[in-house]
């Protein structure tokens, strides 16, 4: 099989990828690749590298990478003022957006050459009468079979008119940039056709749509997601990545092999085979950490962190020994008796956000002296031979 | 009865124009009347009469009257090229339409006094950017509620997306004008509401929505309508008025005389008595048309159409005194024989459009020495002595 080819989901149309590839032959020039990303939320995760594992055996294959970042809808924001999470972005906001994007971007694929497009460029310049042209050629019908439509066209949750329009946009990218293939998750299938559906009704050729598999979470039931707090970032420390792909569960061990690693099917195969013949699957998610860490750090900081993750978590029970002596003059001289357990935790954990500590201390994630305290914002001394576990892999004891 | 308030079928809200004549009163200013017009068909009938009345009613209270003219997406026309009635309208056309428009608007209001807009004053610089801000007001929900979407949808008839922006964009018109109050007739009070909705929506007062009834045909089943040739023209000739009114129904009387005419409520009861102490309609139908004569022209025209009509319909049985004598040379010296039979009637009666000919051939309401003839394209040679009848009321003789 051609490594192109290799853990697509679904394709649209069935043959579109060798159709493109033998235009590219033929024609003797690149393909152009598209992915489009959403400037608010630049957090890329092992999810997210699926598709940009496909975007590098592209490049790898000598093809253009065309990156549309949609500043023109991020800078308008929710007009409804109904969604607070998605408030106007300003220039600033989306740029720092999407060099962070590009810079994570740059832990899978050489982001040197790729082609980098705002799609201000050209919503922009659409007037009226250009937006009427380009949405009269779509029907109703068509934009509402978007799944989260139909989900609230039958529980008669509100579709703003605009929502409509946005499929339509994204789709005229395609256009716009004369996109040969569109990368996504499957759960971009919709937009994505639709980008193929504009070019073919402006007598261009249509993009093949190719979509990835969605990569489930550490929890094994939802797909991987900032919000659902089950993932590995791209960014996350070695430690931190090591740790939360030794804590997935067995049943989730093939998955995750066959879409975060870089094991071959045989490789795979060798694993499987292994357990079946009775090992350890704890050794299995090992090679699988091992492996992710050292692809998005290097092979020097993979052994640290399985180093690491055998002496605190897996040799020694929890003792004073593991801890982290931290001193309580770290604490600044506030009055004693007056600091959140949330202040204490972000002093303790600079490295996580205190949205993600809050979630982790009401989670029950957090003991003082072994014994969980679930409010933020309880009122804790930092006092000398005090105990602070967070999460499962950080222990601290206060000295003086 | 307030005599703005004669006619009115709905009202939006319930008290809205007696709120609207109070601000009027405390503010000291006259209101905002609007109307609107489609530039692409500007053949007014009976039907529009209605509606312009109320607006004249309004204009003799003192009160501003704003025709908006849709000129923007008149220019469009269909983008989907679905509709070949809609083609777009060159600025030629769209003003050469907006002149007859005003010029019949002339036969009921005082036109030197109008405000009259053209939309693409505003719609022409909104860019997508505001119209995703504008759109953003109202949801799918909302706008599939007007009738021909909803039909449409049940039925699985397609909806073009840029169609469910044309009720918005009209709606917006009234934020563009300041609109107090928006006229139309029941057909338009979705559209209407939208404007009422969009100026609330954007911290202005709603207009109230004024929609008057509509008229029923000649025909007495549809709505009047130019398409249905069911109608009475606000330019139709004296006589073509007359004889087209005697020619409803009596069943149709009462709704005539209250929608088209300027008798009182008095005077109306007073028609129905006699009809019910034994008169002849025949003789309130003259009333009717002599009434509604004299009104789109002159009480000498009105009363010259009686006479002709008396003459020529109820006096005497048709023998050749009662037709117009014509000379075989206003045909012209084409070849004898090569004359189409549409030719001929467009050469005898020059008032009428060669499409209303057409039907009227087609439908056999033309006859050559009493026998009907119904191919428009029949070939017919002019020769003296040969009698043709086209309708009911033209009779002519062709003479040396």
């Amino acid at each position: 099989m051609n490594r192109l080819e290799s853990n697509i989901a679904i394709m649209e149309p069935k043959d579109g990828l060798r159709e493109k590839l033998e235009i590219s032959n033929s024609e003797g020039r690149p393909l152009r690749i598209k992915l489009g990303f959403d400037p608010t939320a630049p957090d890329l995760h092992l999810g997210h590298a699926i598709v940009l594992q496909k975007l590098r055996d592209f490049q790898e294959a000598g093809h253009t990478i065309v990156v549309i970042i949609g500043d023109f809808t991020a800078a308008i924001g929710d007009p409804t003022g109904r969604n607070k999470m998605r408030p106007p972005l300003s220039d600033e906001v989306i740029s720092r957006n999407a060099d962070t994007y590009i810079a994570q971007l740059g832990k899978v694929v050489e982001t040197s050459e790729i082609e980098i497009r705002r799609n201000s460029e050209w919503h922009g310049k659409l007037d009226l009468r250009q937006t009427i042209q380009l949405i009269a050629r779509v029907t109703l019908a068509q934009v509402i079979q978007r799944d989260d439509f139909k989900t609230r066209l039958s529980s008669e949750r509100p579709i703003h008119l605009h929502e409509l329009l946005y499929p339509i946009l994204q789709g005229f990218d395609s256009v716009a940039v004369d996109a040969d293939i569109e990368l996504g998750g499957t759960d971009q299938l919709f937009n994505n056709l639709m980008g193929r559906n504009l070019q073919e009704s402006m007598g261009k050729p249509g993009q093949a749509v190719i979509t990835m598999p969605l990569l489930l979470g550490l929890d094994g039931t939802d797909k991987m997601s900032k919000s659902k707090a089950n993932y590995v970032g791209l960014t996350d420390s070695p430690e931190e990545m090591f740790g939360k792909l030794m804590s997935i569960s067995d049943d989730l061990l093939q998955h995750y092999l066959e879409l975060t690693t870089t094991f071959s099917a045989d490789e795979r195969g060798q694993i499987a085979a292994s357990i079946e013949r009775g090992a350890n699957p704890m050794l299995a998610k090992k090679a699988l950490a091992a492996n992710v860490v050292q692809r998005y750090h290097t092979p020097e900081l993979s052994a640290a962190a399985a180093d690491q993750f055998a002496r605190t978590v897996q040799e020694k029970r929890p003792g004073d020994e593991d801890h982290v002596h931290v001193s309580i003059g770290e604490f600044g001289n506030l009055v004693p008796g007056s600091h959140h357990l949330l202040d204490i935790c972000a002093t303790l954990a600079p490295e996580k956000s205190r949205r993600e500590l809050k979630r982790l201390i009401s989670g029950g994630g957090v003991r003082i002296d072994g014994v969980k305290v679930d409010d933020p914002f309880e009122l804790v001394e930092p006092v000398a031979n005090l105990k602070i576990s967070i999460g499962k892999r950080l222990r601290f004891l206060l000295a003086r």
